[in-house]
């Protein structure tokens, strides 16, 4: 069933702004893993960091690495434990617990901290060929969604567990600071959940009028309105149900706390460049707010792929522009531009 | 402000079968109330239920009684205390709790053992031109929310407590067993929390045929297939992820232990004629289930009207017919066919 | 590190009534598991029953079996993967799940499907010398906890996991029906979890007695009195917070309903013969109640160990008797007898 | 019943510093008020605060006002439409809340806004001989509750709350930050809730004594060394489930975040002089933390005194001293040392 001698191409970092394609050897998928040919794989901001600085945070790129974690493809080989055929289509969910750890048997495996994650180094991603996979971390699509839908079922998780973490429910009001691609797919979510008013906050124009024709209730320019009062105004002065913070921009997340309603919902999902910022710890006591940290997603692709399947949501109207694994440092350089929202690269 | 000795027309239920209208004072608004001029109040199963049998359970009609609760009007006179004004249009939220007890201070306020509930003896209901209401259990209409809505907020209420009593959220399966009116709603509720897919049962095909004319993502005629084994085929074998419970009828109830899946949730509410219905306990046991009871609804009136102003569900379309005040013995006779869903008197 | 043509001993039945000690070639563990000297096993209502009838359920032992998921002893061999050494003392968890379903990843791995659990048919148990276990479903002892009491952190999981199924908190009313290991362990559980009164009912005098001198606020022999009236007149007419259901007594299951608070909450554990049992459906909607099946536990080791260490419960003062396991015969026919709470097999 | 012409004697504050003991007429209890014999009147740092200084942030003495809330005594007159009876002890909670607005609907009722609140002003507190009080907000006391722990119900409640806002449940390790009346009955409450493990940190030696004394699995003295690496220590590198920060220091408040496990919870309840304080939100979104703040309680006094009655947790062990109301100046000065927990009041 294999071929022998097998290559396929891979893009690969080597260092800062150097994106390469190299032929590398095809994987064999292990008993209990698949053999993918990816064909849509998303470019996410954590990529374009590692393409511009070479790290994030403690993680650095010291060998070659493969970038690339948004990514949907067609089954080609199965491994004799598993119950894929070959032609199914596939999102791949990119983090890999340990299964054995306390978090994993909580269920928190997303907290797991022997995760394999794709595109975090040493750990190879997605902007290849083929990729082998644990198969229970690949989600068999229906027809009715696409392989790009697929491939941006990983922003969305992202989105659904940011909403999840906040409790959104039927009726709630939102605002969700950051027009990227994480903050518009956090706007879908909610309003999935229930969310009747979704507001929106940014600095740049034009993310801020795709936000609008996306459906917020409101967009707020924070370069000419404050967020405080923006919101008070638009909730007779209450405050919002919940905020999602999505921009990781440190006077969004100082704010949160005035936008929120008392006994109201933070989720801080953006990360701010520098960590440490002063909040206000008398608000959060006096108005009995909930601060929830809201880390990657868990137990996400099932439901995001029943909610592409109900057209419940719309992801593909992010992306701006699509090129192919061969044209993937042109890609790159248009994704480091500040009013690119998504993206895609194609093989 | 205030007229003296002014009358309005009420419908009184004496004894089983026997609606008749009569003029009564119109009450005064007391501090903390308003006057409603109530214009659309709906026809409740309850309602027909004691005018056919002059009593449900241990509530027993011994004197003249005005049925309906679920209603909506205009404010014409306010009580100090209130901050509506004469014109606002209002839903009224028909049960008033005692605010001192247990269950009210905990929030849980459906539970209050003291209770005012319209239509409920000794408590007279809304089928009149003019209710005294307390000003917190009304809430103010926006514009682009009817006075229809507006009275339908109650059983919409319903289906709104039913879904967050089975913590609906985005992607699950639900299965709703029975097509009346609260089924119905409690099919919007689930899709509005983010239900992707919903199957729904009853024995009328009418009014099966109305909830796949709804959206239901599939209809089951309970008197042709097994509910088991349909939902089973639905869902691969396993099984939904909640089961709402809305018809009452005792084979319905014994089917949701077997038509949800592990793991999974049960919400009754629908009322049986003979509340002792036997269930498997082994498998709620060892399928580790969730069953709730839910009554009535607490904090939802809020949210519906949100939902309703956000166009997110639909209660008008499950309204079969809308006669007058007067015309109210008719409106009961129809009622009790078993075809119709929702009957509305308007003023 | 090993000997080869290393034997053991372990109990295996071979049919109902039928138990012998037979050699058996001592397991190796492989990479992430690790070889345990068992040394306490207690002996569990579902070994006499498979001992007794042959099968329990679906579960029909087939082919000979050993018995006994209650264990703890001596680790002296260690798979490469995993961190323990010999000589550490651990208990071991029973039942090891898939680790890749939903259930798994959603942290309730107590449902999944495919999970192995010792003493169920096909899979061994651990009434042996030795037992290969996964490292990840053993749990290191403290000094200060007895390998005793490590075999009873099974027993005590099944009453933590009830407990936290119930929401059992500070200041809490519970009943628990039946005073069994499980019922009396669950005594425990919900005293750790700040229940601040615990009424207990059973059938048998001495172990009404049994749970009195350990604390329990009051207990009720149901062959004398009425449950229903006897917690009202404990609770003001009330009725508790949270019942624990753990006789398996239809007429206990059934009384549940009428011992517990409006907006209380039941929590059914054990098992009844005849599982379709009739419930006042009316009173669950009416009163609102949570009705919560536990099976197993999940993620209760490490807590049943703290708790153990912290003295803050007491398992050992359950147990009736011990014999080795070469008396396991006798063991099981005094199990048998309607007064023995638990007896335990030493090696 | 009454006798007309009636006074008694209440502590007031006439500015900073001065407090002084004035005749006063006796109130009337309403219809649905209790007249009660404040026997007990625990001093709290708030009161002491606006003794020092005239004010708390926006909540300004701007006229003479009865300082105290935390209170308990015997009912002397009852109003027509409670049900005590003179002679009852009871504790009076000592915020009523408005029962009408939205948070006191959904049971969070100390988040209403409209909170009448003992010394704070410009609501009367409870150093004085008799108070009329809501008899909803008064709890009858067992005759094993004695009335200072009674007065206590106030502090430990906020211990409580701040516990059930943290789910501190079975096998829990918790640290709390400040050895204050607050952080001392948190350590009470998280304990009754099932914590096996807690930590304590403080920088007065007599307070982490006391703490020590008191059950204190380990004390930390922040003057000497770092509450990470001693938190570290103390877990295996883990960190604890939960901190309940009781402090309001802020080199405490900011230490939390590495105070706790990955995917743990913290607590703010004390508040710190300067609100904004710098905390590490990247920890907070990289470690899934969830922080909630705790302001006062809800629905915790039943539950106080069922721990009370049961033996449970210690409050008097924390008084350092008790005065006489004419003495209340000297106690007052006592109370603000540095090393007192809590003075008493008596009349």
């Amino acid at each position: 069933m294999r071929a022998e001698g097998r290559i396929m191409h891979v893009a690969v970092l080597d260092e800062p702004g150097s994106l390469r394609v190299e032929a590398r050897e095809r994987p064999e998928p292990a008993p209990d893993e698949i053999l993918v040919n990816v064909r849509e794989i998303g470019i996410c901001g954590s990529d374009v960091h590692y393409y511009e600085h070479g790290k994030i945070g403690d993680y650095v790129v010291e060998s070659p690495l493969v970038l690339g974690h948004e990514s949907a493809g067609e089954v080609v080989e199965v491994g004799e434990n598993t119950k894929f055929e070959p032609g199914d289509r596939v999102a791949l969910e990119p983090g890999v617990p340990c299964r054995r750890c306390p978090h994993c048997k909580r269920g928190e495996y997303n907290l797991c901290p022997d995760v394999t994650f794709m595109a975090t180094p040493p750990d190879d991603g997605a902007f290849a060929e083929y990729v082998a996979w644990p198969a229970d971390f690949a989600y068999r699509l229906p027809d009715s969604v696409s392989l790009r839908e697929g491939a941006l079922c990983e922003p969305l998780s992202v989105g659904i567990h940011a909403a999840r973490r906040g409790n959104v429910g039927v009726g709630d009001s939102v605002l969700v600071t950051g027009c990227g691609p994480i903050g518009l797919l956090a706007m879908e979510a909610v309003r999935a959940a229930g969310a009747t008013e979704v507001f929106i906050s940014d600095v740049v124009p034009e993310k801020l009028q795709l936000a609008e024709s996306r459906g917020a209730d409101a967009i707020i320019d924070v370069r000419e309105t404050d967020l405080k009062n923006a919101v008070a105004e638009l909730t007779d002065g209450e405050g919002v149900d919940v905020v999602i913070e999505a921009s990781g921009a440190e006077p969004a997340i100082r704010s949160t706390i005035d936008a929120v309603r008392r006994g109201g919902t933070l989720v801080f999902v953006g990360l701010a460049q520098n960590a440490e910022i002063p909040l206000d710890t008398g608000k959060i006591i006096d108005n009995e707010l909930d601060l929830f940290g809201s880390f990657r997603y868990r137990n996400t692709y099932p439901e995001a792929i029943e909610l592409l399947a109900d057209g419940e949501v719309d992801v593909e109207g992010i992306v701006d522009f699509e090129l192919e694994l061969g044209e993937i440092g042109d890609a790159f350089e248009r994704a480091k531009e500040g009013k690119t929202v998504k993206g895609m690269i194609t093989t």
